[in-house]
């Protein structure tokens, strides 16, 4: 399949990684093809410059973000929360239309401190989730996998048999089915896999983050998550 | 132990309840005794009036806010969120100072249709945990319990052997070792109570709430609650 990932950042490379491993073709989208090459910065973890990453990984497509969504027959959007928006515009309503996008970004908000807390206009009665599928209405937009960090996401058996959960939310009743066939191939088990109902369902998806922060600064690992009990 | 419930619903029972099974004596705090009593209207669950279950709950003294927080040498706030803080004043800051007050509640916004979201000033940056420990410097306040339904709070073992989640923030490592000794009465295993610092916890805790409200609905059903995994 032709993926379409939107953003080079850690979540970028590793779902890329993922879906190369999976035999998938994979564009990953930038602002600027030529300057995130040029670039010799390393990102806000400590990872290697983006143009290091991708001598290494030679089965990986760069793109513009409007390149990489036309190119792609899903798009995964693995952008900074903050950034999201200003990203799928560039990639173009024409390339997303009629496209399931995975919606894997949190509207964080750095500017009052670490642990950041939730951008206020896309918290508690919005959701940042909902604005993509707002300003994109012709696409089909499906959060999930945003409630974790990226390493259990493509590899859910790395902590606790699996078993832990993954959430859903989404308009388009076929688009979550699909979109849980493709989370199979990562390793995902059907009963962990909690549907939230519609596009709305990821206020309270992105509502986790406050809590997987603190939990992160406590545990000072990102391998863990919650798993439903019932 | 002498201690002291402010909020007769159903959490405020259910804990009583609980807490006269483990011999304690306990004084439910209301606005109005005479009222309260007199009030033959049904919670909004369906419960029956809280004459009716005082009735049949020989040993629960009933008392104002104020008599109820003199009364108790521990304090457990089980009001709806969005009356905690008056409840709490006229409970009387005297009455609190020194005192743990385990704080359950959730600022739950219900004018915005249902599910209820969180009080705007209330949450993501604040909490009503922080909020009652601003407003009463001199109690202790400890955020626990508020992330599950009540019939879990005083029986964990209900679901999956007991082993879910419960979150501990406050400000006192004291109080929050003395909560964690009073939980375990309830047949809370020490693995499974995770703490999350200070009180600035509490907007991680009270965030819960709105993946919990949209698992109710999704799941038809209260016996649920979360583990973490690692």
């Amino acid at each position: 399949m032709k993926i379409s990932v939107i953003g080079t950042g850690t979540v970028g490379r590793t779902i890329t990684s993922k879906l190369i491993d999976l035999d998938h073709e994979v564009m990953l989208g930038t602002r600027n093809v030529r300057e995130k090459l040029a670039s010799m910065v390393k990102d806000g973890y400590g990872n290697p410059p983006f143009s290091e990453w991708y001598k290494s990984n030679p089965k990986v497509k760069l793109g513009s973000f409007a390149e990489s969504a036309a190119f792609g027959e899903l798009v995964v959007n693995a952008t900074l929360g903050g950034n999201s928006l200003d990203a799928l515009k560039l990639a173009g309503s024409k390339n997303l239309s009629g496209k399931i996008i995975i919606d894997i970004s949190n509207p964080l908000d750095f500017s009052k401190g670490m642990p950041p807390s939730l951008i206020p206009g896309l918290s508690n009665t919005n959701s940042l989730g909902e604005e993509i599928q707002k300003t994109f209405p012709e696409a089909r937009v499906v959060k999930t996998l945003n409630t974790m960090w990226c390493g259990l996401m493509v590899n859910p058996g790395l902590i606790g048999n699996g078993d832990h959960t993954n959430y859903i939310s989404g308009n388009d009743a076929g688009a979550r089915a699909e979109v849980k066939k493709f989370l199979k191939t990562f390793g995902w088990k059907d009963d962990n896999l909690i549907e939230l109902g519609d596009i709305t369902g990821a206020r309270a998806a992105e509502g986790v983050l406050l809590l997987w922060l603190r939990l992160l600064g406590t545990l000072n690992s990102g391998a863990f998550n919650l798993k439903l009990v019932r």
